[in-house]
């Protein structure tokens, strides 16, 4: 890696601490990802993007911001990069994926509450995460309490703007969402200092589009008998997409999605024939936190699909591009955006839909419903999911887990069993 | 008692289990209530109304049903009963307070959860908790995660409606709760037959205003240097507010507060002189959660207001009168009830303001943070109301607890090294 200090000194971080942070970094992922068998070639682009992590990419946000532009920080699906990009700005996703920043986070926030939101809050007041270094405005939105009340303790360290996501999706609502994302745009127009156009507008919606069919792309080479990408890989992937240069990001993937195509022709696998196949769903999993999958690969089954955040919330559900009007397009996105089946609506059937029929497509042997601790939303709707699931003659178990790796012989030991019981019930019913 | 069984039997109730309650709770009310030297006479109201909490209530309710009229559940501050009464309902706020109820819950919930949320949902599916029982319809909102996500599970045992709290306080918040208080209106026009007018709009505004005013009254006699009630007997009133007939309980706290104010004409006192007075702010007290008001008065404090839902939230802020037509008057609720200061807002910065204003209103000499444990808003929430204290000088400890008592000797111990040092602290000033 390229000597970045000077960089990330001028970015106002804590150098020392961040130094402890490089250190494991690397290792960790050779542990988890270098030791995979018959990885893609197009997967190198990606080992490079994490070798880069906290250089390569900043130093373009660092350009980009010397020529007079802005970045965004945000932590959720809801927030429409679509409106950042007319502007001119550029969006990257913030959410804190390590332990390395949750003692930080609790410095200001209960010990009680998810990792997800401590490693977030951690990583910027401690200074070592470059991202948010970079960012001159964070975004956040109300789609959980513990969420929606870090914001107000963020806002002591940098200017933040929140989205006020209905927690319904009737009619009323859904303008509701339209109105915020148009006093977002208000608020993104002033901070960038340029005028989202229907036009300028017409065409990030495309390209967000884009990113989106490129991902379903990847995703639908993990349909295939012979899984051509691990879960693991393809969850990196999404993790990336959330920061990633757009057009580049849609490129890499594209050459990469040639590859895996080609190796659906030719019967390649990266896993031995009758591993189970997993459909995973529950909290988001932002970078480093590649845990579930690295347990569950390395427990003898396969992730063919995350019904996540980091997963088909993402990228699913396009965003109608033949609107030529502003009012038009923010209605649009808004249909687009409040289609996302999060567990922060009530009631939220649409989510049993989608996991059913993600089940069937991606020929799924088993559900796993991830949750990180005290995510109240995911974790109550696990009944309704569970009931759902066992109706449909689905097998599915629940790990809530955190991102320390105190419980990982606890959870393989949970996993082996469960894929047990699968290979069981499919020789039954041979 | 009188024999109820017929009645309960008449409701669905688990009477077995229910007998199991009805033993614990005449002794763990006469433990906290009955020790208490120097009692207003006017509390025999309140002894008889709990000696009868399942009883001449539950056989109230049971008349009124009979006669056509519905009963009304719900669990927040935010639910306008003026809209029920004025269709001619009956409302009745239904929030578990006891540990009994949290195993029932933890069936359907995850253990993670607040007590009073796997309480309130335990207390219906156990069938034990009579006025769960006499219920038409529950009506909960989305003020935190935990509830908005319980509601789904409630829905399969009871007719439920949700209203969609807004999460900020903007114009275009306060319209939007209008919007759903019509919602709610037009819903309980439905269930009980009955339209609402703006005449019996106008009556009922009054009406709950003057119960607002009476609790107001109450709560000024705390405000003496004398203090004339203690404080768990102010609570158990505000408790018995939630459900008890209307008129009735006006008539009771105002006769009450005759014998109050006379006290405090006659420098009579419940605590002997320089007892610590305590403001307690924080999470909701349920009916029969006695337990910080029991542990601060025995170790040597004295509780003189509740900055909580059972508290100042239920009554400050009355509804403005002066309006003649339906929606004017659905503005003016509006407006009272998104005046609340809930940690369910983002910002919140009128609860600090609210909680200073009446640490100086109740010559407090501290504040106790209360919270239930996994309640994330009030729990990020003390962050930003201790530094606000400590910047004025007011001393203030956190305390977070569930209904057991199994804490109750450590919790003690940290009260009396709190008292402790405001003693000091007062004896310093001198």
């Amino acid at each position: 890696m390229a000597d970045y200090r000077e960089l990330w000194e001028s970015l106002d971080m804590d150098l020392e601490k961040h130094d402890e942070l490089c250190q494991v970094l690397p290792e960790f992922y050779g542990d988890i990802y270098m030791t995979q068998e018959k990885r893609p070639e197009g997967m190198n682009y990606f080992n490079f993007v994490i070798s880069e992590i906290h250089g390569l990419r900043i130093k373009e946000l660092n350009e980009h911001r010397k020529n007079g532009k802005k970045v965004f920080g945000s932590f959720c699906v809801f927030v429409p990069d679509e409106v950042i990009l007319a502007a001119d700005g550029i969006g990257v996703g913030l959410c804190g994926g390590s332990e390395f920043w949750v003692p930080d986070g609790e410095k200001v926030l209960p010990r009680n509450m998810c990792p997800l939101i401590k490693a977030s809050v951690g990583a910027k007041i401690s200074g070592t995460c470059p991202y948010f270094q970079s960012a001159d405005m964070l975004v956040g939105e109300t789609t959980c309490d513990g969420k929606k009340k870090a914001w107000e303790i963020l806002e002591d360290y940098i200017p933040m703007h929140v989205m006020d996501l209905p927690q319904m999706k009737r009619e009323k609502d859904k303008e509701n969402f339209k109105d915020e994302i148009k006093i977002f745009k208000e608020k993104v127009e002033e901070v960038t200092g340029n005028k989202v156009s229907a036009e300028s507008l017409k065409e990030t919606i495309k390209l967000v589009n884009n990113k989106r069919k490129t991902l379903q792309r990847l995703y639908n080479t993990r349909k295939a008998e012979n899984l051509p990408i691990s879960g693991k890989d393809a969850l990196l992937i999404t993790q990336v997409a959330f920061y990633d240069d757009t057009n580049r990001f849609i490129d890499k993937v594209n050459e990469l999605c040639d590859e895996l195509e080609n190796r659906i022709e030719e019967k390649v696998s990266v896993f031995k024939e009758g591993t189970p196949r997993i459909l995973l769903t529950g909290t988001p999993m932002a970078i480093p936190n590649w845990k579930m999958h690295h347990l569950i690969e390395t427990s003898g089954g396969a992730v063919v699909c995350e019904e996540a955040c980091t997963g088909t919330k993402y990228f699913e559900r396009l965003v109608d591009e033949d609107n030529e009007d502003l009012d038009s397009q923010l209605r649009a996105l808004s249909e687009r955006y409040m289609g996302i089946n999060c567990a922060c609506f009530s009631p939220n059937d649409g989510r049993i839909d989608d996991i059913i029929r993600l089940y069937k497509e991606y020929n799924a042997d088993g559900v796993i419903y991830n949750s990180l601790p005290f995510c109240h939303t995911y974790a109550i709707e696990y009944k309704k999911v569970k009931d759902a699931l066992e109706k449909e003659g689905i097998p599915v178990i629940m790990i809530e887990t955190d991102y320390s790796l105190q419980d990982a012989g606890q959870i393989n030991t949970r996993l082996e069993a469960f894929f047990e019981m699968i290979n069981m019930n499919k020789e039954l019913a041979i």
